[in-house]
């Protein structure tokens, strides 16, 4: 299977029982896609939803397993309750609170690991042959990638005339099922990954034109410290972006009181990264209209008040 | 002029340039009308843009005046450059400066005030007298009712069978055009006024039949810190509202913290004082559906790093 516009279209049908079309706000020529007000506080759950809802109806019973930093965990659990298949989600121990809770609260089983000593894919494999159950990868498989799509795809539906799209970067499916869409609808729009200075491994694959993986990074963006892209995510970023943006951690800080103050609406870390970008002008603007996408929101409050 | 369905109904149509239509947000069989995401950051716009774009042409260049703790003075600012009226407004000296700097940045002249020995209507009237301008009131004016209507209005429309709508209450404005609204489109509706205990000059005067004044409140609550309800208001508020419901600072502070963590939206002290009466079952509430006003989204995040 290919990540297309034909898969991204397609997702977007299947996924309307579980994920919300979120709004869009704007301040002057900036179009924010507010995926911090999705079900499961971010856009996640498009990519969880399709996978799941693609399962054949035999194998539900065997359930489902993750691994996931927070946002995709809650996610799979939210698709999974949705179909009625058990879910085992694999979470780093030290993953939010705001993050953890309400995938238990989903009916989920957790199983924990030290993100600086454990291999979160073996701990999933391992659950994996116990039951026979269906991998929800995090990013890297088409149908997550065409999920995610989905929503530069509403954007561009509600903002036809972007010149530019700005997308943080993981993994790389958000990043990746965007600009697939986004350059097949609007051709010659300007698409532009947002990274942190200190999880720079799409940067710097990008630079190299090869897959680098760094240590564990510690970025406060919890969502996106992946320690390399994707297998499938970061040939299809090579090839339609045009540019990695790097921010620093300040600057994401300011972003998320700069979206507070102005929008009022909570962003998380990780959901802050594109717009830094943009605020701190690490990705060339033009005049035109430039669509930002807000990845999340889960951040506890204990977060805002270090803001 | 009185306050009708098709004074509100009217003003829907009047509105429309400058008002959002605000999306409704769920959680179980609540219904959040976010005025926290409307332009100017609360409900205030409707009331002043019905107002102001009501003024006679030849009027416009005498200019506009108003006195307001902060969200109705942005709002009259933001109306008066839309038409290009200057505009003076009498604000108190220590109003939030998530409030006051909004205001200024609208192009307003603001004059300060102390809320506890200066009389904001007497500075008004001297400016009104120096200028010949139009007053445009924070609440107790048909237009100004009316215009607030329309948030209950759409409301209603996304979601036409709420069996409960709670309101929070100040001067009056957004409780007595909604109610007026409500109960027309949806006879047997019950609506009931939400007040801090620190501000219950409405709660008081509806337990003793006529208007009580109450000495300056204190509460977090800003918006709502009217000392007595409104001449209009009030005999409006008496007909149709079925009672007011009290709740405390801490009250306030929580269902704070639950709009952030659950909506992943920002709401002032004033907008989650009604937020708070469901919350902590400070109304009677069925099984059916419930509509939950929020007035506004304008605070801090200094204030936010103290809840």
């Amino acid at each position: 299977m290919q990540v297309t516009e034909q898969s991204i279209r397609e997702a977007a049908v299947r996924i309307r029982p579980l994920a919300r079309r979120t709004p869009v706000m704007q301040i002057d020529n900036w179009y924010f896609k507010c995926e911090n007000l999705q079900r499961g506080g971010a856009f996640k759950i498009r990519g969880a939803s399709n996978l799941v809802l693609s399962i054949p109806e035999q194998d539900i019973p065997r359930g489902v397993v993750a691994f996931s930093s927070g946002n995709h965990a809650q996610a799979t659990a939210i698709a999974a309750k949705h179909v009625g298949a058990p879910a085992v989600i694999v979470m780093p121990e030290d993953a939010p609170k705001s993050k953890m809770e309400p995938t238990r609260a989903q009916g989920a089983r957790i199983v924990t690991y030290n993100r600086f000593t454990d291999d979160r894919e073996a701990i999933a494999a391992v659950v994996l042959a116990e039951t026979g159950g269906t991998l929800v990868p995090p990013y890297d498989h088409p149908m997550i990638i065409s999920g995610q799509g989905t929503a530069a795809l509403e954007l561009l539906e509600d903002v036809p005339d972007l010149e530019t799209l700005v997308v943080c970067v993981g993994g790389g499916g958000l990043l990746a099922g965007s600009a697939t869409i986004a350059t097949a609808v609007k051709p010659g729009i300007r698409v532009f990954g947002a990274e942190p200075e200190l999880a720079s491994d799409t940067f710097q694959s990008f630079a190299k034109g090869e897959h680098v993986t760094i240590p564990p990074p510690n970025t406060i963006a919890d969502g996106l410290r992946s320690p390399s892209p994707g297998k499938l995510t970061f040939p299809i970023i090579q090839k339609l972006v045009e540019a990695i943006a790097l921010v620093t951690e300040d600057e994401i800080r300011e972003a998320m009181r700069y979206i507070m103050d102005r929008l009022k609406i909570i962003v998380e870390p990780s959901g802050a990264v594109s717009v830094a970008a943009v605020l701190f002008g690490k990705v060339p603007l033009a005049a035109g209209k430039v669509g930002i996408m807000i990845s999340g929101g889960n951040t506890d409050l204990d977060f805002l008040k270090t803001l």
